[in-house]
């Protein structure tokens, strides 16, 4: 067992996009694993858009990782050593580790991953806390039925390709919203979107609109809500009577500072917004998946299988090394990634 | 039976706040009721803030009144013609007559009101299309449990207080918000409100929210929301997580053209909401109450007895007079009615 473990912490809370200064790699000592613990020796790490709102000091659901603290996240790796019976070394464990070479954690706190039913990757996405909320999200909120039309962002990430697949084996039209020509084809062609449209392309809320009015023509049924911003206002005017939309999550304005100058000049107000809800009789619903693990099994039971026969494509985006996270997260937040972000760390 | 009818109809579509010229009060000749239709001599018409949305050229879950058409609305009278089984002279019908001294309409789109269970003006108000909303929107989208905080504005509307009245005696702690003193003592006095916070003493939403803060020592887990504007931007930061908000208005909006003007300086942006909905898991649904009249029975089942043995207190504002609907409605507007608005017309 190596002696020290490397690990990024935040350096400093970042103004609006982060910057590579506001991270820090660190050698420190390895503890020893605690009663019932265990000590994991991390291969992969999972890159994800919540942990930007973990920057920064804003209360919300999650306290903020504190300065100088370990970036925080999930990850997978190899136990090393257990003190825990439902551990063994060198079985395979999903747990929050964070940004770093090394974790411990409580064996409560971790998840044994089955090497053989899939990469072990997939347990950062595609069977992983993002496909896990675009599941939930959709089958709890958006209420998906046969015949309507389904909209998601983002549509190559782990959250939009699950959705959109889900929604299309339900019968659903399902259009994708990405950025640039290579993810709209891959919506298309990998992820079997009916349509998909590229937001680069379409610089205004209103051109965006324009487009997605022409391959929803029956307008749109469940909107599911993961970038906010430029998408969102172009989706509400379409929004059909009794649409729902669930919100898991709003990365175009997760760099936004106060959430509220950049955005002040868009046409989208606050009581635009409201009345569209209240005239369309709109179903909005925020959820935050750590609230619902207790459904996680179902979901694994009814996913995986078609991860493994192919039913359910997947992407990831793996980036090679530690110390490259922090440009990798920065990049996920400008939509550079394709496919789930993931770092390779052993 | 009169050869001519009066009737009040929209002269000119308003430009923010409505004046009396926007409207027109006209004698016309009284037409014949055709087959399955009743002919009916008003008493009372009721004045709802939706009127306002009806008088804008804009697209909503109902057409606009044209230029020069009836101001629409509910009103209860006496049959004087009938054309169908269901209705006798001398009956009492509810039915969408508008601003008129007299209506016809399909028998099929009137009920019958009973003048011994309660007075006739119930029929538009308590027991009416305002009393089913509040209820139906408490059941329905708060989901309201004992010991949970309710926040409604209003108080004194007929929304506003069957709302509260319905939560009170569900165990909820019940807070109100209205305009004036004298309103305030009502909703405690005549209403059972827990509290009842003057929005006219707090001019800033700040300034709300920390009177709200005094009386919601444990949040806010409803908010119904009929108002918008500052109060809506006063209610977001207490509501706790897993909140409701049902949304049946936002007559604080409906002045406001464009809805984006006079609302684009206030703090409250389209980000900060939709980032309070995601943070806080809240459930947030707009609803119109004409999709849910199949409930209407099962409502005035439950509800009529409580009015009829006192437990539902009934406060109505009764303006005398055709003539005087438009100022009548000009005040329900600026909340200058004191209980559900009611035009005495015969």
């Amino acid at each position: 067992m190596s002696e020290t473990m490397a690990r990024i912490v935040l350096a400093a809370r970042p103004d609006g996009a982060p910057t590579l200064d506001d991270f820090r790699l660190e050698t420190v000592p390895l503890a020893a694993p605690g009663k019932g613990e265990v000590l994991v020796r991390v291969r992969y790490l999972s890159l994800d858009p919540y942990m930007r709102g973990r920057m920064d000091d804003a209360k919300s659901y999650a306290a903020p990782v504190p300065l100088g603290g370990l970036m925080e996240g999930g990850a997978v790796g190899e136990v090393v050593t257990s003190n825990s019976p439902h551990f063994a070394p060198g079985d395979i464990a999903f747990g929050p580790f964070g940004w770093a070479s090394h974790g411990i954690a409580p064996a409560s706190h971790c998840r044994k991953v089955d090497p053989d039913q899939a990469e072990i990757t997939t347990s950062l996405g595609v069977l992983g806390m993002p496909g896990f909320t675009g599941w939930h999200g959709l089958n709890e909120f958006g209420r998906p039925q046969s015949g309507e039309t389904l909209v998601v962002a983002a549509a190559t990430g782990p959250v939009g390709s699950m959705v959109g697949q889900l929604a299309k084996s339900m019968g659903l039209r399902v259009i994708g919203i990405a950025g640039g020509t290579e993810k709209c084809v891959a919506a298309r062609e990998l992820f079997g979107f009916d349509a998909c449209i590229d937001h680069s392309a379409h610089g205004s809320a209103d051109d965006l609109r324009a487009a997605l009015k022409e391959v929803c023509p029956e307008g749109i049924d469940i909107y599911f809500e993961n970038v906010g911003g430029k998408v969102l206002e172009a989706v509400l005017p379409l929004m059909n009577p009794h649409g729902r939309i669930p919100i898991c999550g709003m990365i175009a304005w997760y760099n936004a500072g106060g959430l509220g100058e950049s955005a002040q000049d868009m046409g989208l107000t606050a009581p635009k917004l409201w009345r569209n809800i209240l005239v369309k009789f709109l179903s909005v619903n925020g959820f935050i998946i750590s609230n619902h693990w207790n459904r996680f099994p179902e979901f694994l039971n009814q996913v995986a299988p078609l991860v493994a026969d192919g039913s359910i494509a997947v992407k990831e985006d793996i980036t090679d090394g530690l110390e490259n996270a922090p440009q990798a997260f920065i990049d996920l937040l400008e939509g550079g990634n394709f496919g789930k972000a993931i770092v390779k760390v052993a």
